[in-house]
């Protein structure tokens, strides 16, 4: 064929897999956003119809890619965690990372007009997001991403509640709020708020205190009496069984993948700190699909 | 900040930064676009609306981007080069991957009622790409490269347009006529199209025979009469002169990335394997903005 | 300084650090030993001279770079194995892997003397090693690659032994042993070297069937009862207690330095797939120092 | 086979080919050489020794790896540079690494006696190097960094020159000698060498000033008249014809590693700044080989 004078140029590309039996954590952050919610006048310091799409375009990237087992949001950013045992294009780590990215912009995009109907998008001006692929070797290092995720999450949601509420509704200008809240720390935000606006913080939308968490339902664990509670579900040095599901045939990973994509994608609100949520959910973890609820 | 105990999962990320001085080539592709130009009923061979609308995107991504010096676009694909000179996001590859895919994304699905105005897109079936990074570390390579992808579009076009012509005029069926072109070489090809359907395949569509070639119009150089072409626009050694530029100051490079937001971004369907299409429009391979058509 | 028009190409260095918390493996080769062991008259299947020797050097690796927590080597080959919680040269790849295998052949050529007296070095005849790093995320994938290079050692030795047995006793040539060895399976081998030349397999030399072994002696544990051994040594979930490692001040680390330079390195001869050496032996896994033997 | 259970950990290994057409250098450094020259009492500023050794080594990796072109040494480092058509270990960077740091290790250590006969290695303190691959796309690159390391050996060699002069001959203390060069430029120290104690820098040993070039010896070639000097080997663009020799068959770049290892090695001490250098020893950047002396 008359091309092949120039194929050998198909030689520079380089591989990207990603180390085997690893955690895969896909983040994507907004481009811009600041400016961007400037321009589309988002609500401050939280804009539900904003967190709401953020969500929606979250819970299709879910669905179309059933080797997910959680995601987490915070502001105008998403984590997509893939298990140590996701085979998915091999691992080639752009091809997974612009996967998800195109397919959260697609649907960020599609249904901006749901969450914002008095506010259309304004070309060329349109939200966009990049992304990296970052891998964690152990489930506990896992879980402290996921940790770090959400006390950031807090942080800033105290901060900014505390911030807006003082020029929302103290009339400050923004230097000073900025002023006063250098150096304080969260007991002396708690105060300001409960003292000078009666606002008591732990009443605040649990959206916003606790960001939003992602994953397919399945039937609910008893919570485990002991701090032994992993032993059913995890191998027996505490990992998943990564080995064996690495080396799972593809017929069966097919199956796996159509048992996930039956399970609905909740999107929930609660502490994933703390060992409670993921002893109740062994799934996540484990990277198997556990009992439909229907199936009770 | 109780934060603290967490953050050492950021030591997880690791750098990506691309070799500096060497072209980098983003190649975008459509993730299940035969499925998709089914649903939604793409003409065959070759769909004028799609087509715009990919080059609509892209338009858009050069314009976003004004590092980006040419971008090559033919069926569902698109490759968008920077120069190696290029500084934009530090060179990071997943950075500049993932905001040309999802800048491209957002326009494709926001473009897609102008372009598409009876057929809607139906959710969650939404157009999305994937990407990589790809280095080339010298222009002779960098125009093999563009030379590989055009003499692709043609292979493509000719066979598609053969193929489909002896379906759609031919009444044959798709299975017949794949057998037909079994081993067939161009002017095999030509004379099918020529004495069975009166097609002079050198009159189709030259965005289809070409592809799309965008690049920013400044002022056309003379074409050059000897081989030593390249003399005025490179360095010695025919490279371009990467080092200074490398090492422009932050304020320098701002000044060249105006420069280059006011040139009018065009899209050409011409040769770009022969040289006369580089001679004439040496800033593409130099990455020195040229004169303004409108300075002359 | 006038250096500095060309300090520009200090930019072309790529960082390789290794992901954090995973256990590294610098195994290194013989490079053309099928060679150079006839060049050097190398007695087969075995020669203790050899082996004795690349022991010797593996040993100075160990005392060189008390980062290394355990070692294994067979034939031509060893692996070295730098614990997750290793900041040595901040992880970087080519610096560990280059170190190992320089310290690893000047200790060979050293000492080649003293292991083959009558048989000096013929240059440019000279033995040399390359080497690589691999990464692996858990300890049980540790555990496992351990476990494949002895069971490699095992199944090479046996075919080795039989082989070299049936030719250097039984007469045969080296054609005809491979034929008749071909498609056997372990229990033919044993039978061979029992029934035809009274060679019971299990008397052979340990350290051909089993390699060779280096770590730091310290005092034994008891060996564990239940199978819930690792508790004492292991984070809760199994995995070391890596997050607080790899947190030490520089003081700590150096301090944990010197007390592995204070532990006898040992060549020893056993089974490293069961558990009962590693339980016995917890200071391998976790990366702490055990109490040293005088210390009883 | 009974390993098989084990296998899947081969699957850890990262590919790690470098980039292909571009320049390689594979830069060694001693490891503490500064502790080991005090050891062994290396004579300062300049012990020929020392520097023989270093130059003998070279000469054996140079003759065990025919694909390297040129070599530059100076101190106790020694950069190795390969050809960007070279196809050795598919291009593979730990191999490449390790193969000449350990040849280059070996053939040290062995030789050490003859260049240091009153002085014999005291083990475990052996001398050792670490290495690293660099990347360079175009020859102007691999050029700069060429001179960058020879500039660089120019400036520390003025320097320690006149530093040990003013300890050895003048008496001073080091820290007076340190404190009074400190924010001098070239020409005061060439000053002080020639006011105080008569030496005519220009005189000292062109090893000393100028490092030790290594490469094959073919018939030079008339220097060039004019600037166009280049055309003759290099590609129309200034480069290598690359693309050719990658796509050597593999029975041609044997044939072109026997003329190699035809060839002498040469160690020279020239400037290799200039162009004039590389004009007379074209095969040195076409990784053409040219014609032997004998042939002439």
């Amino acid at each position: 064929m008359a091309n092949s004078k120039y194929e050998y140029v198909k030689a520079f590309e380089q591989p990207d897999v990603l180390l085997p039996n690893t955690w895969i954590v896909v983040r994507i952050d907004g481009r811009g956003f600041h400016k961007l919610s400037d321009r589309y006048e988002f609500i401050k310091p939280n804009d539900r119809r904003a967190l709401d799409l953020m969500n929606a375009a979250a819970v299709e990237v879910m669905k179309e890619l059933p080797d997910l087992c959680i995601a987490y949001g915070v502001s105008d950013e998403y984590s997509f965690v893939f298990h140590p045992s996701c085979q998915l294009f091999e691992r080639r780590s752009a091809k997974l990372v612009t996967t998800i990215v195109s397919t959260f912009t697609a649907h960020y995009i599609y249904q901006w007009g749901s969450y914002f109907p008095s506010m259309p998008l304004q070309a060329p001006h349109l939200p966009s997001f990049d992304g990296r692929a970052v891998l964690y070797p152990t489930t506990r290092i896992l879980r402290d991403y996921m940790s770090w995720r959400q006390v950031d999450c807090h942080i800033n949601n105290l901060y900014n509640t505390t911030f807006w509420t003082m020029v929302q509704k103290g009339g400050m200008s923004n230097t000073d709020a900025e002023k006063e809240l250098q150096g304080t720390v969260s007991s002396d935000k708690n105060e300001i708020l409960f003292k000078r606006f009666g606002i008591n913080y732990n009443n605040e939308d649990e959206m916003y205190k606790k960001g939003s968490v992602l994953y397919r339902q399945y039937q609910l664990e008893d919570p485990k009496p002991t701090s032994d509670s992993k032993s059913g579900t995890l191998g027996d040095d505490g990992e998943p069984a990564l080995v064996q599901e690495a080396s799972m045939s593809r017929s069966q990973q097919d199956k796996v993948r159509k048992l996930r994509r039956k399970a609905q994608v909740v999107v929930d609100h609660v502490d994933i700190i703390k060992d409670e949520f993921w002893e109740r959910r062994p799934w996540i973890l484990s990277g198997k699909p556990g009992k439909l609820p229907t199936e009770v």
